[in-house]
């Protein structure tokens, strides 16, 4: 059969990440590449002592069908979790439980935008997220990111010049893929001229709790009055991602669509799961987790940013971020990047070339991602002592 | 904020069952309304000795991202079974893994289908599906049901005057909510009804493995030498639904785009509930599991059938399915439907009203939707004592 395929999906590729992912089970490969939580900072004990405890006491609770919104102590807990830390529940807002922070993506978009509509996203950007965008028919039209975050000028020429922008994508902390931080100032601006454009802004957290330097951000929902952010959250990078569990928070006339959305979908998500993380929040000391798994991510951020210095010329420079799992790295003048990212992979060393995280990978880049949580200290050292190698090889 | 909603969520509302499911959590409510299998088929000490095993074990393996077609180990074991047991994997095609049959529903409508294009469904069809396929923006149109499938000459019809139809959705065993199953010869015809016009098939199949009386029939999958077949199965009717794990087996070329569609949704099906699954089918005799769950909705299906028949009038009249969960009733003329199940849950029993699994649930409809898995037999029957009450008392 000759397909006839949606104008949305025809253009569609694969993750890079995901698929190199799949190379990486290769033992042989040190993975700088993947987004993986260090899985040392897994709370594998306490997920395995509640579940024996849920799966004993009450199976059919773990087992049965659930309500789309999520299991309600869990919600109840999120939401006074979220908003008294974080300031980030707003009266008109509803909280609800998503397989991941990706699905928020997902049903945003969906709920906000026909076909050809536009969603506005940092230059570079987190590719799972463009590509749920584009699998919903939104197109894409980026704007640079700077050092504290997106450049205002272009973000205001961006929502003067289209007419059917309908969101604003941004992760404002250790930005996946370039590791900065949208500042205080920033958000607020970001705030106001979406606000002035009737744009709405999708705010994607998943990082913000591993911090492991300087001082926290406000996150953009603080100070959403007008009911114009949707924020995502997720327990990928604190609990663990192969649970599949996070939490969205909308204004709650956007929330029912995207429900909707969710019982169209997954219907809900994975009950035990859910049971679990209600759990490790409410029966053991989750702050004391947190201050456990920021210590081995400082830890891994720090030596990675010294083997980098150690071992990088100066023409080789890189971002320092102050918290999630990746360092952006620009290649000197005159090395092809993709080139460089077969080279490293021919000497078993994965990384993301750059061009993964662009609206049109064919517009010519010199970056690449580095990861340090998935890694080993010693994959870590060694992996960029072969980076560095590479580089001098091709020179 | 005055809300800009997309053109596809804005006529969406919540599926009815899964509102009256939230209202079911009194339980004084005799749920005849869910959907849910029944707790007793659950193996839930199964489940729980290979989770703490697993957890034991490999805990990192459970709490890691994993790639998104799922875990390989049990992506082979379905293949072979879908393979040898039910002919149901083409040369052509590729088995991945879904949070849950209806997710091919959402990933297959948004491969196939642009904004407006036609889904044709069953009438009445599953709720789930016929939002699922609203949310992506595809316009539905319904083909009547007949005892013995979906009417062919209607089918033709609807082929042959839909320019923009992209996919006809069946439920070929007791078919949800009518409890019916499509002939062989119906089968066939409608295989070939949709090649002549170029049309997929997305072939739904969560209940097949739960027929209580006759024979099997085979599925349409079976004779998909065009590859045109989009299959979908489920875990949650044989394992238990709160894990969330289903599979879909479409050709390489449309499943290679489902799956791109999944990794900008979920990125992945929560890996415990896959290794958990794994196991029940590697390591225990899950033919013995399947003999013993059908042994229970044997019983419970004739208990709801017998007191049926002992019970209601000569003029309410139902299906005598030989599977799966649901059973159709009709109400007399003269008895308002909606009138009824309002009164039927001032009562205390819940049925879901007809309509509900219609395209158009204004047009008029005087069916009800009774689930004989969720309540116990003594809910069953009483349940079905209070239908009849009801009926008694509204005439």
């Amino acid at each position: 059969m000759q397909y006839k395929l949606s104008d949305k999906v025809s253009s569609l590729k694969p993750s890079v990440i995901r698929e190199i992912f799949k190379f990486c089970t290769d033992p042989n490969i040190i993975p700088l590449s993947a987004g993986n939580p260090a899985p040392e900072a897994f709370p594998a004990g306490e997920v395995a002592e509640i579940s024996a405890k849920i799966l004993a006491e009450r199976p059919i609770d773990a087992l049965q069908y659930s309500i789309t919104e999520g299991y309600a102590p869990l919600v109840r807990q999120l939401t006074e979790r979220m908003k008294n830390k974080f300031d980030s529940v707003k009266e008109n807002d509803q909280l609800f439980i998503t397989s991941g922070g990706q699905q928020t993506a997902d049903f945003v978009v969906k709920t906000l935008c026909n076909e050809g509509d536009v969603v506005l996203v940092e230059n570079p950007s987190f590719i799972g997220a463009l590509n749920s965008f584009r699998s919903n028919g939104a197109r894409l039209r980026s704007v640079d990111l700077q050092e504290d975050g997106i450049d205002l000028n272009a973000l205001e020429t961006a929502l003067r010049e289209e007419k059917n922008a309908k969101l604003l994508y941004i992760i404002p902390n250790f930005q996946n893929p370039a590791g900065l931080t949208t500042s205080w100032e920033k958000r607020v601006k970001i705030y106001e001229l979406c606000k002035k454009y009737g744009v709405m802004i999708m705010e994607d957290n998943p990082y913000g709790e591993i911090r492991v330097a300087g001082e926290d951000v406000p996150n953009i929902k603080s100070i959403d009055e007008d009911g114009i952010v949707v924020y995502a959250g997720s327990f990928s990078k604190v609990i663990a991602p192969g649970i599949r569990v996070g939490w969205c928070i909308a204004p709650k006339e956007v929330a029912a669509k995207m429900i909707v959305c969710k019982q169209g979908s997954d219907v809900h998500t994975n009950i035990w799961a859910q049971l679990v993380a209600d759990s490790l929040l409410r029966d053991y000391d989750f702050e004391a987790h947190l201050s456990r798994i920021r210590s081995i991510y400082r830890g891994k951020l720090q030596l990675a940013l010294d083997t980098l210095e150690k071992n990088m010329p100066s023409d080789f420079t890189w971002t320092r971020p102050q918290g999630g799992l990746f360092i952006w790295c620009t290649l000197p003048d005159g090395i092809d990047m993709l080139d460089f990212c077969k080279k490293a992979i021919e000497n078993k060393v994965a990384v993301v070339p750059g061009n993964a995280f662009l609206v049109d990978e064919n517009v010519p880049c010199n970056n690449i991602r580095i990861n340090f949580s998935t890694p080993t200290d010693e994959q870590l050292v060694k992996g960029i002592e072969i980076l560095a190698k590479t580089l001098e090889d091709m020179r």
